[in-house]
């Protein structure tokens, strides 16, 4: 099963991914826990290259296909072989993100996004837990950080409010995602992410042996 | 009027685009002068990625998008500006390359090369000239100059005989293309190229004021 953590920045997505891995192991399942951009060694390289320097230093058009050259080569070298292998693999951002950051909020360009993700990497995710929250909260969280990564943190509050909106545009249509309520403490929200995944894992295996 | 250079490795092409640069700013054209993969300051750095290194530590299909990334921001960065400034642009190698290295000799890719083409650069060049000779010839040229990027010369002398077929099948087919003989003197070759650009800027110009 491959699950993915969408949301604003500083809506709490990674620690919920670590968390949710640490519930899975407990149970005996074999995890592999991952993220975009990144998650393989050349991948890495062009998160590197797209997030650290000037935010204005690529164009919308370029930051897609660098994400997708960086999907791509974490697809063929972390993900497909983990899938393989049975693992579930959980992964912080996939290609929602990149419909969201580089498909609507940079521009009407959700087309292209779509058009390399089917071409190019043809794999959607079996759930889709969205973070959702005040994206001024996250924001100041994510900002409180002080990474040299702040390629779209520095774009301000603003294009915070559209990320989440786009976000739940996609929800809105994808039945693979499933909505969090991200405002809360860390133990609830982590008691529902457990609840949501059970369950999507449970109807998963009935799928898989029926 | 936007001229590409394509051709095998060590086909002469990088010394035949500084002369044809020289004879043309000679009479007083304006001249831009530049190379794929690269050519501005974030595509040089998205070659210095693909270029080093194992050979095959990127898949055919992560080339791609790489390659084509680097050709986005070289096209807004360096050839739109230039043309629209009325200068010529030289480029050494464009999009028939990556058709080329990755579309034919490493796997069945030309339609995906030609999709992401269309969907994410949409420009071909006036006139392309490809320097066609013995690709043993070429092959032992490359190799002498034992530079960090050995990428494609790596790959041996049969990939280097497909590169040659795939070329030429491109130029059958692609009115834009010109072929010229790259397996005599630099002073024949370089006479050669200053006849068919004087012929075509010559015709450009005409279609231009028309």
């Amino acid at each position: 099963m491959f699950i993915t953590l969408e949301g604003i920045d500083g809506s709490g997505k990674s620690t919920q991914a670590r968390l949710l891995a640490a519930m899975l192991e407990a149970q005996g399942i074999k995890v592999v826990l991952t993220r975009e951009p990144g998650g393989s060694k050349g991948a890495e390289e062009i998160r590197t290259l797209v997030l650290e320097g000037d935010p204005d230093r690529w164009s919308a058009e370029t930051e897609i296909l660098l994400f997708t050259a960086a999907r791509r080569d974490h697809l063929e070298k972390t993900i497909r072989p983990a899938l393989a292998a049975g693992h579930v693999v959980i992964c912080d951002r996939f290609a929602d993100s990149t419909r969201v950051f580089q498909g609507v909020t940079r521009g009407d360009l959700q087309d292209k996004v779509n058009l390399l993700h089917e071409a190019m990497i043809g794999v959607e995710p079996d759930l889709t837990l969205l973070f959702d929250m005040d994206p001024t909260i996250g924001l100041s969280r994510a900002k409180s950080r002080q990474t040299a990564e702040e390629r779209f943190e520095d774009f301000g509050a603003d294009f915070q409010i559209k990320v989440r909106a786009a976000f739940l545009e996609l929800a809105a249509v994808h039945p693979r995602f499933a909505l969090i309520d991200a405002g809360r403490s860390i133990d609830a929200i982590a008691a529902d992410v457990a609840q949501v995944v059970t369950a999507r894992l449970a109807k998963h295996r009935t799928q898989a042996h029926a």
